[in-house]
């Protein structure tokens, strides 16, 4: 009877599923809207990833209903010429992004990085105007993430003020009069839906707190991913452990010390604090572990993981070891699809943003 | 008559005079305020460099006039604690500049980075309000600096329209009506003056050209000091190679390709390109080679230098090799104490702004 005691393999839990259940919202909407809207792609260098994830957003707004442009400059665009002077990598990509910005009939810009590296890619990440920052890495929206505003007046994004809180509820759904919900960035949101598909939020407890009781390690701590998902979770009620090369940190909005006088005036939102754990013992009481890690080489070891766990695979390397489905009850190998879906909302709210606030 | 032949070491330049040339505008423009202005130094981190540099700026600032607050936070409040729960390594910094943004006394703000790492520094150098902004790190004022726009219009903070260039003259000195000189980032400013005192600007040239017929190497490409420093000496017509860990590049605003149509839409400015060149090839014919590398171990070969040439070491660390005079012409070997001038000069033009355009 030994096949009885067989270990059986952790669910595989695909992307396409979950980024179905958001079609019909976004073709909902689309519909609603009349018109198509038009995203622009720029792409700037010649790194094949970013080609592909081009081609991919391409076909993703082909299928429902979006008109997609990719404009190529610096070293993509050389590859479609023949003679001349060559450009090289990123150049002409903050160019691009002003005329972009300045188009009346563009809805939405996304810019595929890594370009220059993370400091300049930062620059250009705030050049991109907020009214079409389809991807939400304006620090405004990083802002108000971080800081749980999770309702934003558009016509605040006009303004250098932007950095203040404004004194809108945080446990509704529903935007308050004259809020909008305020972007957040892809990536981090898409995770946050996955967790949402599978369980990990619970829809019995209140908005707002509905990763209450939940211990999370998230492996990166980037302010393209790590940090915003780890501040969204917490933000969510969970108790999370930040971990990056040099430090593991643990974000909770539940804090043990107590709070400043500046942090009480503010929304009740996360702090950091760091933590004396190891990275083994964060694995070992976590129920959920995502891994945004760019290297091939890096393995969340399956032995530190918890009986049952929840595995999330970020990086378009795998983080997780061959036999991470005998200890996690679920896997999620790629979010990518769902990022996808997360850009079309944000374009449709972004729309809807310049309905309230014409922009500049 | 050996001794005829021997070399002579190349002058050497210390920051002190440098700083002293701006001590009288300085002094002078306080006296024209007639209030001490308040500036807060916020320090949130254990770091003995930083914590010294803090006590640089309030010798400095009591020296001339200038109020200075120094608000500790995280590990900085810890040191002073003597029981108590522990905060860490940059806790508590975004409320402390939060706070110092909304605080009507308070003139500037400056933080002691590094505190998280190169990229969260980046989002919190976008939370200090540009009204306030004595280092000059905001992106809308790199913005301007890129884009050789060197007089704004200080209500245009206030608007996330920034990002589109004003239509005034850059070839002038005195800002049109209506105007004011844009804030620069306080160390690429430093550098700039220190050449200026040096005699690699030429004042028989026209404005916004000095630097006209040089070859200038900057080895460092951070937001910080490398970019906007190469962009700035292009910008003023030199010809810059930007040295960073993977690529040489060139900054000129003479470039030889055809420029696009919307480069030519804006203000002439430099314009970044790929180049074949080695580093050793670029030192060879550097009229001035600027170094800023955050590393013990690097040095830059006193042998590659071109006779004659001027070294500026921008580093903590010594970029240059003990016979680097041998070399060169001339060798600053620190730029620190005209920086701080450069910082208190930027806090007396936000000053000028806040008369000319209130904050929020």
């Amino acid at each position: 009877m030994a096949s009885e005691h067989q270990p059986r393999k952790g669910l595989l839990i695909k992307g396409d599923p979950i980024a179905a259940t958001f079609q019909a919202e976004v073709q909902a909407s689309l519909e609603k809207l009349g018109r198509k809207p038009k995203l622009v792609g720029i792409l700037a260098t010649s790194s094949a990833p970013s080609k592909f994830y081009a081609e991919f957003t391409r076909k993703q707004c082909e299928r429902l209903g979006v008109e997609f442009i990719l404009k190529k400059t610096g070293a993509a665009e050389d590859e479609d010429r023949e003679e001349g002077i060559k450009k090289g990598e990123g150049e002409g990509v903050e160019e691009a992004i002003i005329e972009a910005n300045e188009d009346d009939s563009i809805d939405g810009i996304m810019v595929y990085y890594p370009i220059f590296g993370v400091q300049q890619d930062h620059y250009l990440q705030q050049i991109v105007s907020p009214f079409k920052d389809v991807e939400g890495l304006n620090f405004k929206f990083h802002y108000n993430l971080y800081h749980n505003i999770r309702f934003i007046q558009p016509q605040s994004l006009n303004q250098a003020s932007s950095t203040l809180p404004v004194g809108v509820e945080v446990n509704t759904e529903i935007p308050p009069p004259g809020t909008v919900k305020s972007i957040l960035p892809c990536t981090p949101l898409a995770i946050v839906k996955c967790l949402e598909h599978v369980g990990v939020y619970n829809k019995i407890l209140p908005y707002g707190d509905r990763a209450y009781g939940k211990t999370i390690t998230v492996i990166n701590r980037s302010e393209v991913v790590g940090r915003p998902l780890a501040a969204l979770l917490a933000n969510d009620g969970a108790r999370v452990f930040s971990v990056d090369i040099d430090s593991i940190q643990e974000y909770t909005k539940r804090p043990t010390t107590s709070e400043s006088a500046a942090a009480r005036r503010y929304h009740p939102h996360h702090v950091a604090h760091p933590t004396t754990l190891t990275l083994e013992q964060c694995l070992s009481q976590s129920d959920v572990v995502i891994s945004a890690v760019p290297s091939e080489g890096y393995k969340v070891p399956t032995s530190s993981l918890k009986d049952g766990c929840i595995c999330v695979n970020v990086s378009a390397e795998k983080n997780f070891q061959e036999g991470v489905r005998d200890k996690a009850s679920m896997y999620v190998p790629a979010v990518g699809k769902v990022t996808i879906m997360m850009l079309l909302r944000n374009l449709l709210r972004l729309i809807e943003y310049k309905a309230v606030a014409p922009g500049p």
